[in-house]
């Protein structure tokens, strides 16, 4: 974690976009600039200077965190140590978070700092931005929670058997997950059996798998705060025709995607190739949602890589490739891996079997 | 649940306070409005209608889980489905939960509502006041969590041993709870042994835990969407005097608390019973945070029970007792009880021995 070359990029991007100071308050990028992992505190970065507020519960954390911060630590309201946090050091505006600071927390803020004369900012993902492209050390973090969770793909296979719920295999794979390198999963496990295959986002429920149905496993863990994601969709016993069918088109738009997307593309046209194949086999509004998203310290992160998406997808970004086709009644079938892209093209970092 | 019941009591504080209608943006109390359990939506609550408002993933399940609602399906960006959302109900202004919805939403919002004429409201913990409330079925649920972390915290008891490192014991206590009837727990479990005992929110690491040393154990536990919320500190082999003389202060502070506590006490006086104890006893800075918190859907909600809370206590809220005392370079001590205020008194629901 080179906390002082991420530091220098944020103050290019801040005189780029001539900004005095910027107040980081999303828990993530709390963490990603600094490397304290508390849950409560702001970030104050200027020009030249980098300052960290905090409770007492946190203050010896800090020192062991995130030396290079200049310490501060909270006392009571607000409006008592906010000025004192600001103070000395010649503001006039002050940058903040506008996805993240809430409305209420926004007003008092202004309340606060308009008398001393800073004016507020919003800002639209600056540090997200700086987030989405990774260094090494990261991705060698991200490829340890992929191995992790292929792992526990792998192990599932065999585990499961028809006439397990679907709760019974999400708790087996996340046990395997917790007692083979993870830490506590970075979202709940999704198995989605027979017709609940068709809800992307179906939570795992006592229904009894059983042979021969789509059964859609997405998964991820996290290693040292980078997680995966991946999604394989299995079948026990033997898979019909249907099965068969979709899960053909799923895999070639998946594959098309992996092999043509390169640096430079907008996420939107890399949506494009995998939705193109489905459409063209017929399932044109079967596939209701992006084809991936980034991940990294969280499991949605910049860039998206959907059919609205304008991110610029750029060497060293971390992001899911997962088309999927969902049919009510039947049911659906959702190929997911983590990519990086490198040298300008897609290398996959999952391994698991398709 | 009775969602036309807590609808009603939502009209009532919407009568009282002249507001025509709230848009209910956050998730936990969409849920306890509505009980669509979704990751995303928004409620719209007037004085003679209520709507939801969901995406594509969820349309079925809103159906199931909220037939009380009108359904409305987000499509596209909110210029495009805010406004036919909000068609045909009259409104002038629209309440909205400062404390959820982020400066960049609530600038999105008014840039499609001002034009409309609708007004933008903000309003503070209006649900939440609400949920702090249980009805017995809410009630029935906590207690069923408690059971479980009570259940684990027994196990533990014999299944620790010194050597486990402090992840070691966190992860069996995790276990325990999931496979004995625990939903994903609600919060890290929290294993603080030795001098890491002296910080209230230690995350558990490679540690060894050695005989005679404290080890603050924080657990909870959730089912059917209702947490539980339970500390013990042990102590593996013989306590040494300085463990047991802290212990039994913060056990007096505590005891105290749950027998003096009453139905309309204002919670910092409900905090200082515990307080006046641990400060007599020479530990006055020792005990750095709140009494309690209450807990319901979350770990942390209404009403607060700490020295600056103006929350008035009342039948049927469920909170915590939790004084602690913490000393640098030795540990701490914490002992927390989940309760409930029934005839004007407390109902200690954890069972677990102290």
């Amino acid at each position: 974690m080179n906390i002082s070359k991420r530091l220098q990029t944020l103050r290019t991007t801040l005189s780029e976009k001539k900004l005095q100071a910027v107040l980081v308050s999303q828990p993530d990028n709390r963490y990603y600039l600094s490397g304290f992992s508390g849950s409560a505190g702001y970030l104050l970065i200027t020009a030249d200077s980098q300052l960290l507020a905090t409770d007492f519960r946190y203050v010896e954390q800090v020192k062991q965190q995130a030396p290079d911060y200049r310490l501060f630590e909270i006392k009571g309201d607000m409006s008592k140590w906010l000025p004192e946090f600001v103070a000395g050091l010649g503001l006039k505006e002050m940058a903040f978070e506008a996805e993240d600071v809430t409305f209420d927390k926004y007003s008092r803020l202004k309340e606060i700092l308009s008398p001393l004369g800073i004016e507020l900012k919003p800002i639209i993902s600056m540090v997200e931005t700086i987030r989405a492209v990774k260094e090494p050390g990261e991705i060698a973090l991200i490829e340890r929670a992929v191995a992790v969770s292929d792992a526990a793909i792998e192990h599932i296979r065999t585990a499961a058997h028809p006439g397990m719920t679907e709760l019974e295999v999400a708790w087996e794979i996340e046990k395997y997950m917790r007692e083979h390198g993870s830490q506590a999963v970075p979202f709940e496990v999704i198995v989605a059996a027979g017709r609940n295959a068709a809800l992307p986002h179906h939570q795992p429920s006592d229904y009894v798998i059983r042979a021969g149905e789509p059964i859609v496993i997405d998964i991820g863990a996290k290693c040292a705060g980078y997680v995966s994601d991946l999604t394989r969709t299995l079948c026990l016993g033997k898979a019909d025709e249907q099965f068969r069918r979709i899960y053909d088109i799923v895999l070639k738009a998946q594959m098309a995607a992996e092999e043509k997307i390169v640096s430079g593309m907008i996420g939107h046209d890399a949506d494009a190739i995998a939705r193109t194949i489905i459409d063209t086999a017929g399932y044109a509004d079967k596939f209701g949602h992006g084809l991936g998203h980034g991940l990294g310290l969280v499991v949605h992160e910049a860039p998206r890589v959907g059919s609205s998406s304008k991110d610029i997808l750029a060497n060293g970004m971390v992001f899911t490739v997962e088309p999927g086709i969902y049919l009510p009644e039947w049911g659906g079938v959702r190929i997911e891996d983590t990519v990086v892209l490198e040298h300008g093209k897609i290398r996959v970092l999952s391994a698991s079997r398709k």
